[in-house]
């Protein structure tokens, strides 16, 4: 019986010839990832393994990079600890403050993931890299912390849902409003412990970024982990960002998957998730007049060049609303110095809007936007749970960056399209 | 008996003939500033007074700068009041996320306070506008919410300190060296609820920026007020940057002063105030080798243009530290685009640093690089009082952006001259 994708880069991992949906295994890891929350906590669990270093130097990632810079006493003294521990342990990999960016976009952007890895990350959105053809997904700290101790981890080998994306997207639809419409589509949990595997023809017409952005929302319907076949354009990412050997891997032609979906991309229309489940979409044509307070651009799903260049695209030489805190942050500083030179930053300010510094921040209610009871923000982060950018009684509203800068502009979350065109 | 410049603006607001200290008046008032932490306090005590409406639309000034972007939903909460409070009395200078910066370098920016203006702001480094030659002085909530509703304030007439500035300051010596040094010399109450009126021919050599710096440290004195003469300087700098029409006052021939104190400007050296009060000052040649782990440029004391191209002329073609998280703020929306067209951004990105969206920030231990136990921090802010910016056993060194700058490519408190020659 042939394999998905995923089950063959799991037993490559296991030293396996064949591996079945439900399986335990024991995989070798290429990258295990933490950032500056859940290494705190796995740095404790590290040292109760007895271990004196790190199964490899090179292999551990740790990213300062969700309540940094500093937003209070108790993330500097997370901080501090990893900091500590990363010098201790000569983790190569480590990302403080000036170096770094959101992990998510800093490790392919470093090179340190590669297609056909296996990745595991303290963080949900580990899954990220499966844009690249690679296996990685989201752990808690104590599995980061044996994976740091033994380069190992076990896996019940998941089944798979196939995408199969057709035809190319219209103007102003982004992987993120992809995304979007398949989890409106199979729910929070419709993939849940699945991999989904994206193939189709489609695929052509998605840049990386749209990839990332994809990927990384495969936690959102549950996945155990998204990924992508690998390219000519992910081997070209791939080779401009790493010196990393790397290994294709891809689907036997007779693979079992639990389901087949097949996606029109051309018939796709701009899409955000209402309130409070990422499942809650609506196309901006069916979104009624939504007022907004704050519009947020960036994250581990969208601070990316791309999604900056959208949003610069649509800011360009307006205003944003006078009551819309138009907070637009980019992933790393390598994107941030890009946006700078090419001319992205100016635009957003002229707007009226800020370009912050790289960090998670807002996305997960930690600083930098924070919202108030009762106030609305649309953003192209990735959940939109209760309180999730601060009070309980506060929404989000998760679009592309393309839906957040026309809705900055309008004052209400508003279509791109009619935007450019002065409709609103 | 003649009046001092201060008392002289002071009797023109009071509408009094003359005034002498230790006399207690009603002025009327040019402009009342708050921020997002007074401001939400301020509106309280104003509800109380039974006033429909402020004295003046144009004459109310409330910037949310200091836990903005809202760094938690206390923040978000306080920002909410103050801008409602802002939209209902229909307030012209009303600055959001987006249009903001720090007040104290945003109301000189756009013109809103002028030379021989009587201004009070509820945040206590308002002395910055005797840059200009006005007299501009923090008060409290309370005192910022009658200036609201009548637009008047009691004062008691302060006495004054003169400093005669001398001779042409050495490369890298700025405004904040000179400050400092006078802080160091006379004591964080040297000049407790006096005036420090500058004067001498060394002030021709002081930019704009270098006076706004040491007015704005007036408090640190313990002054009521610091203000300079206006000259060519100050008056170009007022047309260009507002429509006001406005004043301009002198001290008498025959003032009389508590102190004239001279200050050799060609004598001083790069100063540094040690934890924990700003009159701890050293040399950087008596610094020692104080090792850090956080350098800070910005603040309403140094997050000007001329701070920023400071620390990019240091930074530029050089790598920050790699345990030096450093952190550069701009002050304004305006100085951040400036900032970028001038190229510092990217030399200042490129050598490692990070630079943020204008906000108060760590100054006050808000947000944006909080210090955990143990660490210190060479910052261009005003105050080093103990757990200034985080843990109470953290240590804040104050200093120009030229000693930071070098102090974050060394790895310690260092010599700018220095730095520069590789020599350390």
């Amino acid at each position: 019986m042939g394999m998905t994708m995923t089950q063959k880069i799991l037993a490559k991992h296991a030293g396996l010839n064949s591996v079945k949906a439900g399986q335990l295994i024991e995989a070798k890891l290429d990258i295990v990832m933490g950032n500056d929350i859940t290494t705190a906590v796995a740095l404790k669990e590290f040292k109760k393994t007895g271990a004196k270093k790190v199964f490899n130097e090179e292999k551990v990632a740790i990213v300062l990079d969700h309540f940094t810079p500093n937003k209070d006493i108790k993330a500097a003294e997370q901080c501090k600890s990893c900091r500590n521990f990363a010098w201790d342990m000569n983790i190569k990999n480590f990302f403080d403050v000036g170096q770094m960016g959101i992990e998510h976009a800093l490790l392919p952007e470093k090179g340190i993931v590669v297609p056909g890895e296996v990745i595991i990350g303290a963080d949900s959105h580990t899954c990220t890299y499966g844009a690249l053809g690679a296996f990685s997904t989201g752990v808690g700290s104590t599995d980061m912390a044996i994976g740091m101790a033994t380069g190992e981890a076990w896996f019940k080998v998941p089944s798979a849902i196939k995408f199969v994306l057709k035809n190319k997207p219209a103007k102003w639809i982004s992987g993120k409003d992809i995304i979007l419409h398949i989890i409106g589509k199979i729910g929070v949990d419709g993939a849940l412990y699945r991999s989904m595997e994206f193939t189709g023809d489609g695929i052509k017409y998605l840049s990386m970024d749209d990839r990332f952005s994809m990927a990384n929302m495969a936690i959102e319907a549950g996945a155990k982990n998204g990924i992508f076949p690998v390219d000519d354009k992910t081997i070209e990412y791939a080779k401009e960002h790493s010196t990393k050997t790397f290994e294709v891997f891809e689907a036997d032609e007779d693979a079992q998957y639990d389901e087949v979906i097949e996606i029109d991309l051309s018939k796709l229309r701009p899409t955000v998730s209402f309130p409070h489940l990422p499942e809650n979409t609506k196309t901006v044509d069916e979104a009624g007049k939504v007022y907004i307070d704050q519009a947020v651009i960036g994250s581990c799903t969208n601070g990316r060049l791309e999604d900056i260049k959208m949003a610069a695209d649509i800011l360009r030489g307006k205003q944003v609303d006078k009551k819309v805190r138009t907070i637009v942050i980019p992933a790393t500083q390598k994107i941030y110095l890009d946006s700078i030179k090419l001319g992205y930053v100016e635009d957003i300010v002229n707007a009226g809007a800020i370009f912050s510094t790289p960090t998670c921040g807002p996305c997960l209610g930690g600083h930098m936007g924070i919202l108030a009871a009762g106030e609305k923000a649309i953003s192209t982060t990735n959940r939109n749970f209760v309180g999730r950018m601060g009070h309980v009684d506060s929404e989000v509203y998760l679009s592309s960056p393309a839906v957040a800068a026309a809705s900055a502009i309008a004052g209400y979350i508003a279509d791109p399209e009619k935007v450019m065109k002065g409709e609103f």
